[in-house]
């Protein structure tokens, strides 16, 4: 299923068998074959210090220029200057590192090679070596290119800040895409959801498959004009358009955050570039597995597609099914523990099992990174309600500090590696259409799909709001990571080149950009999350809203996107799942037949009880709605200056089953009790009003 | 400097030249040479892949293992069982998981061994090698035992979940120091200062030479009887000394915490071991560096122990300097800048300056570890007086955590390696000599100097401390690290494996046994640290405190520890440094000389001034004389309920330069503006009350 994992370097090892190995070995030239074992001794392990320095001083560049940038960041903060995001500034502290890396310092050749010659008949990963009765052991390290092995000592530098491709895979990729799915604010996300997964599914592959065409036809072109040096297949061209399919809008949904843009534009952006980072991750590793059986490996081939299309489908859903499993895990574990008494443990324990689910789907064979992110969402849904509220700080910003400090050392990488990564292939044509190719395959994602889907949705995805998801399609860490795992080859490397220019053109350019595009788009800043809510809220309760309120010059009358399978869900969730993973959500005993009595009393905790009185479902905001009717009555009730205590009959309705920062504010009458501890069954049917019972109990 | 940096399987590289090289190189058996090129691509793909996994599944080994420890602490924490902390139960998980690993499982044998042989030099460090135009890299990753080569593959498995030794320098231990440093109780250290660096530097070094003789001592013994397999010479005594003179008392001060025992006696123990795992270290690598001239490597020489000492005094004071100079450049960056504002930034900094430092000091030659260890204690003594509230609890939290971690997976390590490492030599002789040596060295360490301190002191170190020192010197990480790090020779691996031993007995014996030890010994348990503060206060002022107060029937009149020149830093300190160099403390203007005015105004902050009517010096619990005033006065005049308000003159007074926490509840008359902002001198001479201005000021 996952054929990909390690392809590059590895792919030409046993091309050809039964060569001639000339092992071509480095010796120090201060050791000279006639001195005795303890000067010998001394410089090897000189050697080896000398080496352990080296990295150190190498990290410590990186680390440097983290701080650089992060002390620049504040000055920008500071400033309010926008106009360039950390993660565009880290690539030019990259980038200048860069150069005097490349071009300022010249380490002194102390080294001189001595060619032996014996037959061998490949190039393993592993080599014994007997010296005199000792075995050592060699690990391959990668392939040199040709040319560069005259100067390969010059260049050691250059190589050793050049880290393995599989760091960023296994170490600086998880966190992020964890914490995207830890931040993810789940209500605006399931909202959305359907135009977010229209966009992330079927907008990804449509744009991979339009840049994959285009830049076919750019490289027939260039062969016919000569301009191509070496081989480029068409499934090249598809992994192209896969890797510059995920859009990482950081910078775009930094500013956002910054200048409180719409809700609903911000879900649709930050929900596509989450869930499209995996589509195309997951995508390019089928297109890598699609090979076509015998000679002709390079041409269609129906079954190898459905192959390619069956590991899609997957490594996909592995991945999924995994990372919500351990999700549920860690949630039945602080469910069933009484761990919130030591936020220590419970801290390292979520932090380990969110861990071992990388490690979990990476050793089956699925997609590691897919799985953490829906690891991500899973515990931000059920297991953050078991933590104990320190921990559920602690939890946040340690993934946010971990997070952050990956994304700019990927950024500050980006720009290092433009000078001091060694095989660069840069082919003007080929990066004129990969521009071109790009802006149309992210023109083919997201304006028919937005067209489509505004036939569906009572919500309009308003033109403006297209303009701006088109342009705000930066790719960034995801792009770059797919791109430098496999440099083995003459199109690998192109790709490669040209990936990197890409990405520094969206950040900077369109992240720049993005106050400019956003008031020239004329979209709404300065929109209180919670006000806007209920600008855009729609709902099942439409016909039950207008009934006692005033309309809002700005209501629009949406259309309830989710559709009646997730509403089954929901209601399945809310119901069964929650009280069962959760101290929230109410009782069991509550939701389940009472048939069931006695298993339902058997799994609730008492805390589920106490919410009886209590409001404590923290998590609520997923829910569409309940907190579309909270926020219908906020608008007309319930003053949003967010500190006093009002009472009032929709405010108590809403904390039935919502509890937003708002909500938290208010005080409930005795009302409220009526409706507690009920069952909650979403309106299947849109037309009528639900809670009748709830709305008489609500004295109104 | 650091000559050892690497020593072990780097030390006989080159003992020999010119040998003949066989490689014996590791085919797949699927892989015959007359396949096609794309199913041998498919296979090393494979391959490469399967040891991907490999490798996740090990880490995820060590994952659930740090889960397992996770949980089963979280159930004796609940159920109050002390007998057995987290790192030995977390040593007894790994056992467990050691010996399946080691008879339970074994990997089927799928790869044959092909035995070529080429003339070659040397072994060295990087190996180019040239198939049919394409260069690979190999890098050499250690010694194989020459016993193991046959069945190299069968132990593939054991082998790689072995680690490379430098993991533990360079992950592991920094964290663990670091946080040692942070969270150093400053107070209680510095007031038993003398006491804490007497014990960890001359204890340390003495500790060192007992050992070093009573096992040199033990190992010509054995070579008598015949019980020696390899050379063992003085310098491997002497390291063995060295490495195992290195005590973590971390499962005895986790009980000490959990119990409130003496905090003289908490401020003893943990000084002395954080301070000597940096003396155990640095003294190691000098033993390792010492060597003298010629081929008699092993004798006596003056001029190459002087050259060790040197090394010794250069390494630590290298390392020392360079932790205080970057934690004086962070509090500086947090001085200047208002990088409190954005705390995500804050935290980040904070933790990228600390972990700059390590790799700073590994860059320069110096000992990363004990650089980390005093930068912790200055971010902790200035930097975190600048860092914002959140940020404090940032950063103490995820230190806190990665200590957590790292600790209980170097325990866990610890128990697996006993089974899973290839080389153990167990000799029973040595073994039986190392307990014996190591239990007079602590006591050749502890009692004399104890006596010699109590000439000095007033506040007697009693028998019953000096005994529950003796037990609580238990062997931890430092100890596992610096003996795993070379066990390239017959000597290292003898003292590995006699070093696992001691950790797991001195861990869970004297670990389990802390309880018993201190009823057995007497020692007052659920002591306030605030009350028990004023019990062992001293004092400079004891004469101006009788004055006022009734003695309390525990109050010993103790001499104060801290030496003149102590004193002299700690004006210098108050006065100069905490005020330029952070938010708290008296503003410049006050302190400095009237004609340095215009300088002083410049590097006052105005937070500064703000100081001068609000209580902000959260750092001042260093100061000795001062909280022991306070803490005199609290005894009369200040309930320790914590709750109310009080004003009183001896409370008032305090607040003029110590806010620990009690002080912090309490409200401050006007009269303390009268000592606010005045040049704070510490008397030179216990005779004579000083403050007399003061003193009237408190109107008592």
């Amino acid at each position: 299923t996952s054929l990909q994992k390690r392809p590059g370097k590895y792919y030409l090892y046993f091309l050809q068998n039964h060569f001639y190995l000339s092992v071509c070995i480095c010796v120090c030239r201060a050791s000279s074959p006639q001195e005795d074992s303890a000067m010998e001794n001394i410089v090897t392990e000189k050697k080896a210090e000398e080496s352990h320095r080296q990295d150190s001083a190498d990290l410590l560049i990186f680390i440097l220029l983290l701080t650089l940038t992060i002390l620049t960041i504040w000055l920008f903060k500071h400033r309010r200057f926008r106009f360039l995001h950390e993660t565009g500034l880290a690539m030019i502290y990259g980038l200048l590192v860069g150069v005097v890396l490349r071009y300022g310092i010249h380490v002194p050749r102390d080294i001189s090679n001595a060619t032996l010659g014996c037959p061998v008949n490949a190039s393993p990963a592993t080599l014994l070596i007997n010296v005199s009765g000792k075995f050592y052991e060699y690990t391959l390290k990668g392939e040199i290119n040709a040319n560069e092995v005259d100067n390969v000592q010059d260049n050691e530098m250059l190589r050793k800040v050049t880290f393995d491709p599989e760091v960023f895979f296994n170490i600086l990729l998880p966190p992020i895409i964890f914490h995207a799915g830890y931040s993810l604010k789940r209500r605006h996300f399931f909202r959305n959801m359907g135009s977010i997964l229209a966009y992330a599914f079927l907008g990804t592959v449509i744009s991979c498959f339009v840049i994959g065409l285009l830049m076919y036809g750019c490289v027939m072109l260039m062969k016919q004009v000569g301009q191509l040096g070496g081989d480029f297949f068409f499934t090249d061209c598809l992994f192209f358009g896969a890797i510059v399919s995920a859009t990482d809008p950081v910078t775009v949904l930094a500013i956002f955050n910054e200048l409180q843009v719409d809700v609903d534009l911000y879900a649709l952006l930050f929900g596509e570039s989450v869930l499209n980072d995996a589509v195309a991750l997951v995508l390019s590793s089928s297109i890598v597995a699609y090979q076509p059986q015998g000679d002709n490996s390079h041409t269609f081939e129906g079954t190898a597609m459905l192959k390619s299309f069956g590991i899609f489908l997957g490594v996909f859903s592995g991945s999924f099914a995994l990372g919500v499993a351990t999700g549920i895990v860690t949630a039945l574990i602080s469910f069933f523990t009484k761990l919130r008494d030591f936020q220590l443990l419970e801290t390292a324990l979520f932090f380990l099992m969110s861990w071992s689910t990388f490690l979990l789907a990476e050793a089956c064979g699925f997609t590691g990174v897919v799985a953490v992110l829906f690891c991500g969402i899973t515990q931000a849904h059920y297991t953050f309600n078991n933590l104990s509220p320190d921990s559920q700080d602690r939890t946040k910003q340690l993934f946010e500090l971990l997070n952050f400090l990956a994304e700019n050392f990927i950024f500050s990488y980006m720009g290092l590696t433009l000078f001091t990564f060694q095989n660069h292939v840069f082919n003007p044509m080929f990066i004129v259409g990969a521009f071109v190719a790009v802006f149309l395959g992210r023109a083919a994602n997201i304006y028919p799909l937005s067209f489509l889907l505004n036939l569906g949705r009572r919500n309009k995805i308003r033109s403006n709001f297209q303009h701006m998801m088109m342009f705000a399609g930066l790719r960034g860490a995801m792009t770059f990571a797919l791109s430098i795992r496999d440099t083995a080859t003459y199109a690998r490397q192109m790709m490669f080149s040209t990936t990197l220019l890409v990405v520094f053109f969206t950040v900077w350019i369109c992240g720049g950009g993005t106050t400019q595009m956003l008031s020239c788009q004329r979209i709404r800043v300065g929109v209180d999350s919670d006000q806007d809510n209920s600008k855009t809220s729609n709902s099942t309760f439409s016909v039950f809203a207008q009934m006692s309120i005033t309309e809002g010059p700005e209501r629009r009358s949406t259309k309830q996107e989710s559709a009646w399978l997730f509403r089954i869900w929901y209601n399945f969730d809310h119901n069964y799942l929650k009280p069962i993973l959760t101290h929230s959500g109410p009782p069991l005993t509550a939701t389940l037949p009472p048939c069931c009595g006695p298993l339902a009393r058997f799994l609730t905790s008492p805390q589920a009880y106490e919410n009886e009185c209590q409001l404590k479902d923290d998590d609520s905001d997923l829910i569409l709605t309940d907190g579309d009717i909270n926020l219908t009555y906020g608008d007309i009730t319930v003053s949003t200056d967010a500190s006093g205590a009002h009472t009032s009959g929709g405010a108590a309705f809403a904390g039935a089953a919502t509890s937003d920062d708002l909500d938290r504010e208010l005080t409930y009458g005795d009302h409220e009790l009526v409706m507690r501890g009920t069952r909650l069954v979403l309106p299947m049917d849109d037309s009528e009003p639900p809670f009748t019972d709830l709305h008489h109990g609500m004295r109104m």
